[in-house]
């Protein structure tokens, strides 16, 4: 397939036909208030999709953005950083709504048109008296330039803001995706703790774009871990307003292929950015599980070396230690022969036949000491391949995960708890 | 049931017709030699039973130790720290079957009737050279009261020996059961990273003693986590030589569940002794669910919010964080509804219904800041219940996991890689 596309500049705000906005509420903290309310908006209607966590508990803002695209499409979105909304009952639920309120009247636009997202701590009310004074101003400021400052308005943990843009020709069109993303900690497959808005203006029905949004979510927001945590607040939340002027793109054509792979690729690059960004992680690490009788059994083993305590904890300490990657793959449940197990650590074999090899542990070192590195693991009983993005465990992680007391404090002096 | 028993002291060699034995080899260390080599000797003929690792990659002590228990009942036992003898190979099962043949011989026993065991690190030959010198010492070393020295033998990153011995009457004889157990990393459902003894001079029959042991690991060695991660190793052997003098015990009778009981009880103090004793552990959690649909419900439930990496974080940091136990009873897949969900942290409301109680923040914080305390999630939905035993999580872990390069530079000075 053809695919070439050039990254420019603007995030989510570089597809043509969307506005967007961020403004400071001091919804975490009223005392040092930073960008933390945004607002996404297509100029014109279009197709929308949506993933969300499976967890079983789920925030008030995914239930109601789920609503809201069972109805139909949505035109805007509203997302906040700073509280979850979550396991915050019947009261949760009113916030969220009105949060929807608070941009589709001025924008004239129904509630259901309206995706809400919200990241932060789980359990505490929605400080909703310093939202509601926002509205005006996020909806004066939209326009065309402010996709990174809604990469910002997202971020809680994050170190940094995440976002990216690319330009590709489809047909005879200049087509845009752009794409922002925040989620540094409860990254674990089944979508991570994280919030992903991704606008483009390619004209794409509903019912094939969501087909395609599932299928790359699958392989790349599914696909990354970092604690191993499921959030209650996941979302990916995709717009395509067909801005770019272009005919409707036909399900199976090639244009709806090279849009597809677009799609991957800008998931997978934000994805990815997700795990080089976690919660005090110092190692990106891709786990590639080749050689296994069906995809389970390689997603199994991808997961159990990517999630495992011990893995991790020997990944920080840059040692290259297959017997604990051998081990995991061991308790993963799935079919393997500990005989037949190949591991490479950066090209370079590990352990060939379930046995250590001679390749000097120096050598071995050397990879491991690196802040990227690629670990293949081929169990030598099929074609089945499943590919996971993980990366260490740090000590600074329990650290910085310790207390959440903070949120709290907040929280009684603001009569909510 | 009428149980009641005594602590005694003696450990595996408190009851009657048991010999034990440990000495130093050197097989981590050779310059720091410490007791390494464990021998356990039943004078007479006994029952047996054993329960393994569920890892499909089996160190080669295990699938000996298995094939043993195949063939008919073991009454001796060589065990080692410092070396697990896992991912070896055939080599791996020669030295196994070596160990075996040197208690078995001087004993006077088939090889078949000796059980081997290995704990230490995965991956490296064993250091045969420096075990084969010490046979003839640790069978003339066997004794009465050694139970303490094979307990020390076993123990790896363990901060301290762990056994246990107990008395009790059972119809007009008084019986005795001892256990050691060691582990402290690697330590999940399903086995632990964990070797454990018990020797009995109760007098029980294979099957019936087998069906007991499979019963009582199930409710103890089973339900206990400390990082999540499966060892290799994982393994329980138990051994009844009769040696009381009572008759044999029936299968049903009321002896049959008394001595259930007590075995029992032993298993469960041995199984939080490893968890108290986890690596760099600070706290013990009882994590108790009940009001589950299904037994599998609780035991998902339990198993999620025990293993989850932010859980213990929050744990570490004397946090009473429900919302994060509430998000990983959430992704535990159970069918839970969280609208039903209450969870109660030492015995106060922390959350009820799925929502934050009134209970005030401090008084939850004065409970996890203790070194012990109990959760209680109730999902409302049916009369399951289910119970783990759990632990923080703490930076210092991942320091003490950071590297097993030690273990390497001394095989590389062995000539072993």
């Amino acid at each position: 397939m053809d695919l070439s596309f050039t990254r420019i500049a603007g995030g989510i705000g570089a597809p043509q036909g969307f506005l967007t906005s961020a403004v400071s509420c001091g919804i975490k903290n009223p005392a040092q208030p930073r960008l933390d309310l945004a607002c996404i908006y297509s100029a014109t209607p279009c197709s929308s999709a949506g993933t969300f966590t499976t967890n079983r508990v789920k925030a008030a803002p995914v239930r109601v953005s789920q609503a809201h695209l069972r109805k139909g499409d949505i035109r805007a979105v509203i997302a906040n950083s700073g509280n979850a909304n979550a396991c915050t009952g019947v009261q949760g639920i009113r916030d969220a709504n009105a949060m929807c309120d608070g941009i589709a009247k001025p924008l004239g636009l129904k509630r259901s048109e309206i995706g809400v997202c919200s990241t932060g701590v789980i359990g505490l009310p929605m400080p909703m008296m310093r939202i509601a004074p926002h509205y005006a101003a996020l909806i004066a400021g939209l326009g065309p330039d402010q996709g990174a400052a809604v990469a910002k308005a997202i971020i809680t943990s994050d170190t940094h803001p995440k976002e990216l843009a690319i330009a590709f020709e489809l047909g005879s069109h200049t087509v845009h995706i752009g794409g922002c993303v925040k989620g540094a900690g409860m990254i674990s497959p089944s979508m991570a703790t994280m919030l992903c808005f991704i606008t483009t203006d390619a004209n794409i029905p509903s019912d094939s774009l969501r087909k395609g949004v599932l299928e790359c979510v699958e392989d790349s927001f599914n696909r990354i871990t970092i604690d191993g945590d499921m959030s209650t607040n996941d979302t990916v939340l995709v717009l395509a307003n067909g801005a770019s002027g272009m005919s409707q793109i036909r399900r199976h054509g090639p244009r709806c292929k090279q849009f597809r792979a677009a799609l991957r690729w800008v998931m997978l690059e934000l994805a990815t950015a997700v795990v080089r960004d976690g919660e005090r992680v110092t190692k990106f690490v891709t786990v590639n599980v080749c050689g296994a009788r069906t995809y389970l059994d390689a997603k199994k083993v991808a997961e159990a070396v990517s999630k495992s305590a011990l893995v991790k904890s020997s990944w920080n300490g840059g040692d290259p230690n297959w017997g604990r990657i051998i081990h995991a793959v061991g308790y993963s449940r799935a079919r393997i022969r500990e005989e037949l197990v190949d591991i490479h650590i950066g090209g370079k074999a590990a352990c060939l036949g379930g046995l250590q090899t001679a390749t000097p542990m120096d050598e071995l070192r050397a990879i491991v000491a690196a802040p990227e590195f690629e670990i293949v693991i081929n169990l030598n009983q099929g074609a089945a391949d499943y590919t996971m993005y993980s990366s260490d465990l740090s000590p600074e992680y329990i650290d910085f995960n310790r207390s959440e007391y903070a949120y709290w404090k907040q929280a009684r002096k603001d009569g909510l708890v």
